[in-house]
């Protein structure tokens, strides 16, 4: 696959996760080998964990999280989850398992706190050569964004929560 | 599904198919049935058609393209085709197959004058009830950002192409 590359997917807008999990089908049919770590994201079944389950075994998909966090007291809760996801993250990476890792939501570790901004970042910049790697979530910091080669922020031109319509089983989850 | 949306992902940034992809996937695993129809990509086998030939009966993918326009020649070339193409995707629209259907880079269609872009959006706002409908290309015109519910510009920060780092299989097609 030549070099791999570092894609960051960030914004306030629709579509970051959906972008990754696009690139995860194309690669599939390429015959990648694609993991997916999805650090906020829990139990609930979420379309893409049954897609994968249904047609795929070029492809794993990890939800750790323990669903979204919303206060001091939740991100207390979720820093050893957290710290514990990352560690996983870490192996898979080195593995040598995957032409493709996604870090879902990674951002958000970053941004509370929960794992070391630095160090994460220096580990990332020093995967496998020819592993590509994505990695999404609002508000990337700017460490982030230097290591990253290809970088788009989703902005928010619209959206239905704004119109009080709910989120929708196979198109947000 | 409750009621279907019409999502938009425009601007210039990496990751608009992309996106659209992500959320076929998603649906697949809610059992959706899904079309894409491809009006700029032509028969260069990209991963997304090689994954869905190797794992998916609930997706069908239609490249109608000829490839990239570059020039007022190529518009000319393409006009046909386009309008074929717009015509083949109303059928799959009104013809109750699909719960989601795609319609990749149709904004290339309208801003070139291949389609007429008042006939393509009303069509589009006419959809079946429940179906989600998902439209992707640069420069949307304002009637079609103000036809659908969700709006995600895509913003290149940054693209390797900058730095001439060549299009990735996998990743880029």
């Amino acid at each position: 696959m030549g070099k791999g590359l570092i894609i960051l997917y960030t914004g306030d807008g629709k579509g970051k996760t959906c972008a990754a999990l696009g690139t995860a089908f194309r690669a599939i049919g390429h015959e990648c080998r694609v993991c997916m770590i999805q650090f906020i994201k829990g139990t609930i079944p979420s379309g893409e964990l049954q897609a994968v389950k249904r047609v795929c075994d070029l492809m794993d998909i990890f939800p750790t999280g323990e669903g979204f966090i919303w206060s001091e007291e939740d991100i207390d809760k979720n820093r050893e989850t957290a710290q514990r996801a990352w560690e996983f993250a870490k192996e898979a990476i080195r593995s040598g398992k995957y032409d493709v890792v996604i870090l879902d939501e990674l951002t958000y570790l970053l941004n509370f706190g929960l794992i070391d901004e630095r160090e994460a970042v220096e580990f990332l910049k020093s995967k496998p050569e020819s592993m590509h790697l994505i990695i999404t979530g609002r508000d990337a910091p700017r460490s982030l964004i230097d290591a990253a080669e290809i970088v788009t922020e989703m902005r928010e031109i619209k959206h239905p929560l704004d119109k009080g319509i709910k989120a929708q089983r196979g198109i947000d989850y």
